[in-house]
């Protein structure tokens, strides 16, 4: 199969394309502005699957058909020095997320650490975007989210867990950094879908069928459901990659108050509204270890992985977010290349919002 | 291969025992008891990789040859209300650990959360102790640890990585929890020697041979290093496993400021004292919700996912923990059941301390 020719945009022209598609729905400027920003952010570091490729069916179409509530704002629940529970209220996910996690990094700032839970909120978008923020200010910051469920529990059939990502962000020196921002479940569902347009098979490992066996025909994997991490069964350690699916879905839906498993809907039917809760925690590493000294070693011990003796078949080892960087350096020189169909659908958004349309970068 | 009797015996019998040796070797009474306590809850639980068995090859023997500081005083390096940085001076891991936890879920029960790191350290047992300890006082629980080189980074083929474990402790109703414990490579050492005293094949992803290959021979494998959970590679995730991993060296031993990747020795020569760091964190549900509510709906979703359909050929769904607690209530019950080869230890233990030793349950 022929991969099909992608166009770039540039980083600026295409969040002011988000801005103006969201603005034209209802959402301020000033949460355009987060939300494009964030979504952006996950094109540029290479994660296609959170980028604007759902701008039209994740916010666009949820904000018109009245799922979404673009104009909400979000409540302070409870608020200690260390902690916040917010309520989205049904907004737009990534502005509250953002202006959650800002606040909880400055509880870190005063008081050493911050915790944050958002409940009745929707898709913010990439994980690692609001654990990155706690770097800049010397603290080590971590986010997760809960979502549909798409997976099914170890040594069980029926899908009750979502991707439900962990993200951990820890800086280096000289703009090195190490974030992990991973889902709990082995692969994304996109992931599938992509075997199955190559029509090729998955690992063992990715997903069942319908019935709970492990598959390796992709087709039935996404009539089935997704694996944890760590795969089928315990022998290779699935029940690590659940427990830590259900640990996301409990400092998330059940510590902020918000939709958690059982209640959680699927991932096929997301269209409820308000299901999906966060968690952020941010704190300072000065209270350990003066910051310079930290960032040293944790850059010394990245160095030390990167130029280890690689495996064979491996070029070398790359640490947690480094892919990223690089891609994000890249997108930044030369633009960001959209697939065909991503490309449509903005346009398609352009057309029915009778908004400016994205342009392309001059080759 | 037929598998050998077992002797059964008294947890309390254990716990005397223990604390007779480590008195032996010049353990305060105070210290012994606590260290106990931690060996033999790990029996209990069934983790028999981290009980009494340790006893005379990674506490006695190294106490005797000057490894471990028998009489050792952790000092605090920095405090603030809401963090607490240690060092144990070449102590003991276990007693340190567990006052560390202590002063940690004060700080919470005060500021609404505790972190803290423990440096120059020795093993603590297992991490699940500490992060359970929270439970008690209406908190949420984490412990980590970083450990001796046994695996290998994904797409690397040196040893660069601990097995590293993340506990992970949330109250539930009625005695209830979720209590992930789990290491962040697929398996631990002790089940490729397992495999290789049965003559059998260990499944891919648990291991690669000394050249970075995947292997499925045990022998190999032992020869080699430990794979990341999520196995071999970034197909099914490894890289994953290989990013917590790296996570638990960087929040244990750079925030610490302890031994840290690419500094820690192999795990096949750990007489290198104080080489371990720990990380610890406790924060207060009640600054988010109230304790009964959140108890009450961990274990609606705990509920759930064991009520849930089983997948062909698994009985249920166990939640994370529940293997623990079930095996806990048995051997309360009944008695722990030890390995001939253990027994033995703790008779050879008994013999060169000169202390009395170890009954058996009576039949």
């Amino acid at each position: 199969m022929k991969i099909a020719e992608r166009t770039r945009f540039a980083a600026p022209a295409l969040r002011a394309f988000v801005e103006r598609a969201l603005v034209a729905v209802g959402v301020s400027s000033t949460d355009a502005a987060l939300a494009s920003d964030v979504l952006v952010a996950s094109d540029l570091r290479g994660i296609e699957s959170h980028g604007v490729a759902r701008l039209e069916r994740f916010y666009v179409d949820r904000i018109r058909e009245g799922v979404i509530d673009p104009k909400a704002v979000e409540s302070t629940v409870k608020e200690t020095p260390t902690s916040l529970s917010v309520d989205a209220n049904l907004g737009l996910g990534h502005p509250v997320a953002l202006r959650t996690m800002r606040r909880t990094i400055e509880k870190a700032k005063a008081s050493g650490v911050g915790i944050a839970t958002v409940r009745r909120s929707n898709h913010f978008g990439i994980a690692g975007y609001y654990a990155m923020m706690a770097m800049e200010s010397d603290c080590i910051g971590i986010a997760s989210t809960n979502a549909g469920r798409l997976a099914v529990p170890t040594g069980g059939r029926e899908p009750m867990l979502g991707t439900n990502p962990f993200a951990y962000a820890l800086p280096g020196e000289n703009g090195d950094s190490f974030v992990l921002d991973m889902a709990t479940t082995t692969v994304a569902l996109g992931k599938l879908e992509i075997a199955r347009r190559l029509g090729k098979p998955i690992p063992e490992g990715w997903a069942v069928d319908k019935d709970g066996h492990s598959t390796t025909d992709p087709e039935a994997g996404i009539l089935g459901a997704l694996l944890p991490l760590g795969g089928f069964g315990t022998e290779t350690g699935g029940h690590k990659g659940f427990g830590l699916a259900v640990l996301a879905d409990m400092l998330c839906g059940v510590l902020g108050g918000g939709v958690f498993t059982p209640d959680m809907p699927s991932q096929r039917n997301i269209l409820d509204p308000g299901i999906v809760s966060n968690f952020f925690m941010a704190f300072r590493i000065d209270n350990f270890r003066d910051p310079a000294e930290f960032r040293r070693d944790v850059s010394r011990s990245l160095r030390a992985f990167r130029e280890s003796a690689p495996a064979p078949g491996f070029d070398r080892v790359y640490t947690a977010g480094e892919h990223e960087k690089i891609r994000t350096e890249e997108h930044l020189r030369n633009g960001i290349g959209l697939d065909p169909i991503v490309v449509a659908t903005l346009n398609n958004v352009a057309e029915k919002l009778n908004i400016e349309p994205l342009a392309p970068l001059r080759g």
